[in-house]
């Protein structure tokens, strides 16, 4: 159950309304990485996750950003307020003027409509909360470009605040996937093809008319991967020897999500029934400590 | 510029063809997670990379991901085919029935329509290899999934062969990133508000009809971070006192890509300069050693 | 500010999945009329609304729709849950399936991402309380729909339950209109022409081969309106004259939004100036009847 | 059967072409509110419409959308024409300029494709009735504020032409609806559950920093409506008793629409074999009065 | 302005109701080589035709088109009852039957709401033509593979119809065409460059293991048309000569659109002076031979 | 199999970047009729195609446009870089400047995500190629008005370069076409019915206000086509006698796709076997003349 309360987590003010700005704003608004966009990727995982520890962080994290969105809400009206009633301003964004009479929606900077086609929501908690750390990064890095935009203070203030707070829970996500225990690169319950999976494909040769060329770096060489020509380029190509897959050959973790399909060899009902005996020794305290 | 082998990167068979499993399949052809999502991700932020060696690496993964999505459509047109000319067969997908003709075009198992929405790109390296190592995790578990719901061996070995390369490729991405030396939770050149950022704020609260209540883990608790309670609930909410962003006062790497806005202290005319210093020194060697 | 809490707004509970029916749900969580439709077009009214008493109205409507979202979310999830071991209920919409791994999303019913195209929020809150009582009116349609194609009783009164909020809705979004005092057909500042306003044309003419044909009816006789047949059919076609749009003519209410656009003949500012009077008047007392 | 007579419905003339403001007019055009949107939503909705009376109403205003589209189309092209030759004008808007040549096509003042999503049709004649008296009154005051938004007389005249007959439909449709002699909200065939109905819940509470505060009005307090504190308040929440929903037992209408689903008592029937009375009734006369 | 008449162009019977084909048939209503694409793009380009002539061809097929949507829209319609009041053909398109009542509405097979993304108008005379000879073989192509999957006599023979105008309108929009002599390949003003224009790159090469290789045939051989291999094997690559555009060049007709640009060398005043010039003396006559 | 070379297939060097340029040069590469819709066009059309010798000609140039994306984006990237670092640069397209960091991306001029939508793959190579041949043509005149709206020379160049390729290609489609040998308006295995397929109807008729009237032109009368005036303006109508389709009465070629559906009469079936034999016999040479 959500309960709103009126004051806003942040107060905001802000110096000369700049419509233009107001408009660069709308991508934290209803743009792709967005409040919006975070806040829904989180409780909807939030919804379905069936680990109740981390249930409970995707839904706190999930319902703060429902509160930036409308912090940020708040910043973008006051810049947008000239579009109702001066035609240049108007220009900027129609779609804004014209149609929403001024204030904000769920637009980009652009006029794109939102929509979920931006959420990565895959059910897997270990691969969901890469997808987080990764949108955090992502909120953080645009909130700073549009701080470097801007000389308002107010308005700097206010985005340095919803910037920080991006940091705050790359961290979080971050701590959580740690905490579930497993090795940096297992995903799932099946092992990838040995051998083929420390092959690097050089895909890409030669040199560019701009001096761009073919590297060896730590990411084709060393890590365990080795590079492997094409055979285009007189290389041997990938190993691509065919092999059958083995559910139940990963290293997992007593967090993870139960796996999905029909022919996961017994692993769905075990991980389910786990996830049934942690949560139900968890949920005879009132606050739990994991 | 491309060049089109006619071999196949890995040579696709099946057994009985199954056009319920091919529309499934779609979801790597034109779907969310898919291999075009992936091409089109790596290879536009390799066009955009100012690092000549990072986007050596994304020119090879964003290439052989072009060549996984001529191995799956291979594949899933071997399933499809019954839709062609079986009724109950069209009835599953009268999309690719009727519209496409029985063959594969860039819809997803549930006829979306591929959409550049589904891309990350910032432009921010040390940013877009983090939402990278998060798409080849979804990507592998996508994979997975497709494995734990067939029985056909001829499918289950090419979806292992693609699967393998995404965790190779989540490697890569990773070493890459490693690579750039920079801290964990450093994004950027604006330093987050200290102590705020170390604020986990308990946005969710109570005890749900399901048992589902309120914990204390790694997240919230250690890693730097304390928990914080909502005025809502008789808390002291968040540090909200306004603070100025400071661009340059975060941790970089002189890999780490120009950053934009118009008042960043000249941080991004020396991180220009300092790109194409490197690039230059690099340009010297036609295989590079990074 | 938003705060969740764990506990859902009501008890759902479910006798034997049913996959298909979780699958038409998914109208009411991601879909044109489904609750995040609801919460957002209400929630961003609100954010927008210069009247500070029905913006609390709008606030406190859409915070409920939120819950509603994750009451109707915990009903198809456990409708959905087949979908994560077998094969035949996969296969009624892989996309959920597969790239979601059998839990809710924001989809619809057939597949398609939440769109802030949804939404109907112009900004004027006379007009976007018409649009929301129409919503209102749709959204009870569409959950009837879905309890008159169940015979599971757990899901029926889920459903009965959400239902009702809707018609509550309904009739305090009528409420709040009509505190507004406004005459029926007021909109805005600029009067229609008048006569021309009084016209009704035939634009279809004739029989059908089913029978259909030219009906009489207090929609185009009566209620002020005259029928006017068109030239084609040797009509004398509406009355074309061209005529001086006038701001300022049409009848106005207290309430009314500021309107929007730079020739607004001063009514902008003088509507600007009375919200500000009215709302700081209301923010004397803590709680304030209108 | 449609028919096109090359004569405009009226005759637009303005003065200096404004490619601004022509980019503004594309809300109308290819926009959310604009005409193919009203033309489409009415045409369709009578298209699927069993009361052949009120599909006549349906089809005579989706057919005069259809003339508007042309005659605001062809006001637009006029102040898009210098794009075709002016790199400055055609800056605004290159997918006009660049990709259409200047002319007008199905998109909206930001450039977004027209998208059936903006449409709502439900089938039920008494629900779509109320949809379209507000998308009416959106178009209404989105004419208006275009008008306010130009001083061109030959503009602002078309524009008023155009806005005025929105408020003849509003009207036309109201009479419709008033004409099926509904309780105001009875909609569909099942009652909502008593006593739940009158529950007014205050999902948003406190006071904000801008001095937003808790009122009480007409919509949460009168008209039948109680006021219900949520428990986070210390309230008592909504009443949240099971209730089994009851098709057959909501007042209904000769003119309704056949209600959908499986369970629905044989209302659906009984509806059905009414309508064909009804309209076999009508049949009997070329022009009939309801 | 358009008229509609209630008589269907084409007296639609079905034998047995059919949901499953009705869901097909959908791509023909609102799919994206469907009647309302072709209504309007015709239309839509109808709308923006500079020659009077032409513009006449363009709104008798994009009109007729409109009178096709009805009808398919009829046809539709009866297939799609049963979705009213059966479950398991409701669980066909949950779109249609539980959020549209089981009618008609503007999504294609498999649920996606129609777009004008799907319309190809450049508003280039010539160009245009091109995509509507193009976009009737789409249609007719379509037609066709529903009429292969139905034995419904009623169904196949309104299916018929339909079809067989798309071939009238491609053999007109052919000869219109034809009527502008100009040169097969003449698109424009600006002539491509010499040589270069005549060079069939070779971007795929080798053999597959499915037996497919390098082909030579009268793309690549004749026709003017030369080979060049690539320098990835060996070849020249292509003529890549900086060449300077000419604006003027091209072989045009007296019927072209006025060329798009700032700096078209002066043809584009000439050219619309031309079309003053045609269409006032066209507009002598009421009736005009072309 | 795909290869990426370093090297640009044509060397792109510019003036005075122009950001607003820059902007429109979006349309060629995440646009409608843009490289990146061209390439996947005739790539999946390729993936599809049952003819080995115009599958490979499919694959030539689809990969030829990967390449032209490639040039494209390069040309771009060099215009918008002013809006990495200058805040008015950055307004003309926030989207690009702030969330992707002022490089190239999958949208177009306007900023809309590329969509699948814009492709057009019927599965019929016949069909599929005159769709190219349009879209070629389509790309021609994009390019043509880029050119003149620019003087800068360097971008010129590149323009004319990149537009002289699509005229080569749609050279090579026609010839493809051609080399079908088949009659040019058959489409498919089913005729059209005959005598009505003669009828052109007169959709549109009277006088416009600006001086357009009723033409006849040789769409309309000679071609084998008679014009039919509408029983609206007294005349016949359309010859709407029922008639069944026969599958297996249009004039096809052996190079024709396999016709879909479950009723072909075993056109299908021969069809099919026709194929295997034809590519078996060109496969035993390594370079096949057709």
């Amino acid at each position: 159950m959500y309960h709103h309360v009126k004051k806003l987590m942040y107060t905001v003010t802000i110096g000369e309304p700049d419509p233009k700005f107001g408009k660069m704003l709308l991508e934290q608004f209803g743009g792709a990485n967005g409040e919006l966009a975070a806040a829904m990727q989180y409780s909807i995982q939030g919804f379905n996750c069936e680990d109740a520890a981390r249930k409970d962080l995707l839904m706190d994290i999930g319902t703060e950003e429902l509160s930036h969105l409308e912090v940020v809400g708040a910043l973008i009206r006051m810049h947008l307020k000239p579009m109702k009633s001066n035609r240049e301003a108007a220009e900027a964004d129609p779609l804004v003027a014209i149609a929403g009479g001024g204030g904000v929606a769920l637009f980009d900077s652009m006029g794109n409509a939102w929509t979920a086609d931006y959420l990565k929501v895959t059910g897997d908690l270990a691969v969901d909360l890469r997808s987080n750390i990764a949108a955090e990064a992502r909120a953080k890095i645009v909130y700073e470009r549009l701080i470097s935009f801007t000389q308002d203070q107010g308005s700097k203030q206010a985005l340095q605040f919803l910037m920080t707070r991006e940091i705050t829970h790359m961290r979080a996500f971050t701590a959580a996937l740690d905490s579930m225990e497993k090795p940096q690169f297992s995903v799932g319950i099946i092992q990838p093809t040995p051998h083929l999976v420390d092959q690097f494909f050089n895909g890409s040769t030669g040199e560019s008319q701009y001096g761009e060329s073919d590297f060896v770096g730590p990411w084709n060489h060393g890590n365990g991967l080795v590079p492997v020509e094409s055979e285009i380029k007189g290389g041997e190509g990938l190993d691509v020897k065919p092999y059958d897959p083995q559910p139940g050959t990963e290293k997992t973790s007593s967090i993870d999500s139960t796996p999905v399909g029909e022919y996961t060899n017994g692993v769905g009902k075990k991980q389910a029934a786990l996830h049934e005996k942690i949560n139900a020794e968890a949920a005879k305290n009132a606050v739990v400590e994991v």
